[in-house]
């Protein structure tokens, strides 16, 4: 069962592409708030070799309906190859926050 | 289906904020753990403005049972109008550590 | 409903551990990719007392069909006596970023 908000994890190379990718996502009505979480180190295996990477991961809350959208608009803007976004559930939250949310992000 | 732990994202506008609500919080049995991101960068329309903040995200850990308490708590306390608090389901874990968290954090 | 895929959390005490416990995770395929989160205080109750320490928060992205023996694996190498492991539900995601993930982790 698919909440009604959820909450985008994203991961990107720099500062400067975060916050690019993060206004936009506001800019564009795609996400309500983008967190952006600096001084991130990331491990995983490319082509084969393990690799060590410096990163920031941006939290984007938005609605589960318009995810897909937001996916596709980071997808297309991403410098990455294959860039990380993966969707988690808000189950519940602060009625007026959520509610804010829903305000942002039209259905 | 909620599941039966949770974790509880909220954002604080500093570090003494984001310490005082994580000790109350943990003080007051409302939550067994809190961590406290800080460094973040938060992205939002308010008001018709698209914001630019530095702020702290606080990762609580919970029973779902007493998230709605949890929430009216920190609301009471906490310094924005209106704070973003949301709940993420805890799928599974380490069973000793749920088992702590729900000695921590009674029904 | 478990998620085909989610995010496992882990505190660690410092980089260095979590920079090993990384590595083995993605090395040992129980994990795709690991991001970790530095300059994190952590609040909670232990044997009675409240503590504060600086932590380490592991992200790790893999099959939820493997959690419990990422979890396994954890458990037998981390420092503390009791560490925090928990899994979130991946919801949904970039559709070849998931796929990329089930074939780094295999089933």
């Amino acid at each position: 069962m698919t909440s009604v908000y959820c909450l985008v994890v994203c991961s990107c190379p720099d500062e400067e592409t975060a916050g690019v990718l993060a206004e936009g996502l506001v800019e564009g009505r795609l996400a309500a708030c983008v967190n952006i979480v600096s001084g991130v180190r990331s491990v995983y295996r490319w082509q084969g070799v393990l690799e060590k990477s410096a990163e920031c991961l941006l939290f984007a809350k938005t609605r589960a309906s318009r995810q897909v959208e937001l996916q596709t608009w980071l997808r297309a803007r991403h410098p990455y190859e294959l860039p990380e976004i993966i969707a988690i559930p808000i189950q519940s939250g602060l009625p007026e926050y959520l509610e804010w949310v829903g305000t942002c992000v039209t259905p």
